[in-house]
């Protein structure tokens, strides 16, 4: 097997068993979720985790790194044109999400969340999360600074703006998963239009 | 032993089992407790938590109906007069907590938010959070209705400026429990300040 293999199968081995890790969430919870119920997801042989990971700690790690670059990489804006169509364009994705293969984007936002609350008691995880807030935050800052500088958006604190919005997405999508109210994303659209965009937006 | 006796005893004994549940949560977080955690919390028998409850999901329940009960029974308003001071007020201690004589405002909520994440999964845990979201969500949307009808607040739709502040308040909270950003509730309240009531309150 030649090193350029090697790696090609390491990859799809790791990928194997993440999206094994996200069925058996999705179905246990993380509370209750056993090493077992992973290999159960999976046709290969469960030591193949035990040979990747370190233990579930380990594992749960890799996996919210998996989920988070992956959430990442699948918000696509076009060209950067008009700042508001923009801005709008992210809180839409990240609202109501991009289409996946395998899993819709609330089956990954309920995991998500779930492992976002137990991150109090996980240094490692707290780390992951909090970077992928901050890159979501940035993205909605800049642009809100893009418009600033262009003139169309009132010259607002730009990083309260942005986590303001972040926030307001995260509650709105936690709202919908915790108490299954199923209009919050929605609401939270209205809100972020209603009180921030409202406010942001010059000459409307 | 009189009824009344009786009643005090059952009464102080419930107290006391949730006063341990709460110390058994705060030490080992909800997904490692065992009820012998909690039964290491109190001086009385363990046997008398499976006396008084049925199992490990009946006691959370009926402990998140005393933590949500004792929550909204503490925050306390004096007589309703300026709006924009009875608004402020509700804000602030929703945020930053009345004092406890056991537990922080923080303990409670570490506790509260770690409960949220997992009503996903529990449909009897999801009404008492569905209904103590919805009593601070009232609580919030009352002010806003009667702000309106005195003049002093723009004519905004007060159910999606209610929701859009108390979840502010909850995601300004939460965000500094799971990501450790301890001025998140501060900055939670500069948001509700500059785009809430910055739009809702008339000649300021």
């Amino acid at each position: 097997m030649s090193e350029t293999d090697e790696k090609v199968t390491a990859k799809d081995t790791r990928e194997v068993i993440m999206e094994a890790t996200f069925r058996a969430l999705s179905k246990h919870g993380y509370s209750d979720l056993r090493m077992r119920d992973i290999g159960e997801e999976m046709d290969l042989t469960r030591q193949v985790i035990h040979y990747h990971f370190d233990g579930k700690y380990d594992l749960m790690a890799s996996f919210l790194e998996y989920i988070t670059e992956q959430y990442e990489g699948s918000v696509e804006i076009d060209e950067p044109g008009d700042p508001r169509r923009e801005l709008e364009a992210r809180i839409d994705q990240c609202l109501f999400g991009p289409g996946f293969d395998q899993f819709t984007h609330w089956d990954r936002m309920k995991v998500y969340h779930e492992l976002f609350a137990h991150a109090t008691n996980d240094e490692r995880h707290q780390e992951i999360l909090d970077e992928h807030y901050d890159n979501i935050r940035a993205s909605i800052v800049q642009v809100v600074e893009r418009g600033i500088e262009e003139g169309v958006f009132r010259d607002v604190d730009p990083v309260l703006a942005g986590q303001h919005i972040t926030d307001t997405i995260h509650v709105g999508r936690e709202r919908r998963i915790s108490l299954g109210h199923d209009d919050a994303p929605e609401k939270a659209r209205e809100a972020i239009h209603e009180f921030v965009l409202g406010s942001l937006y010059l000459d409307e």
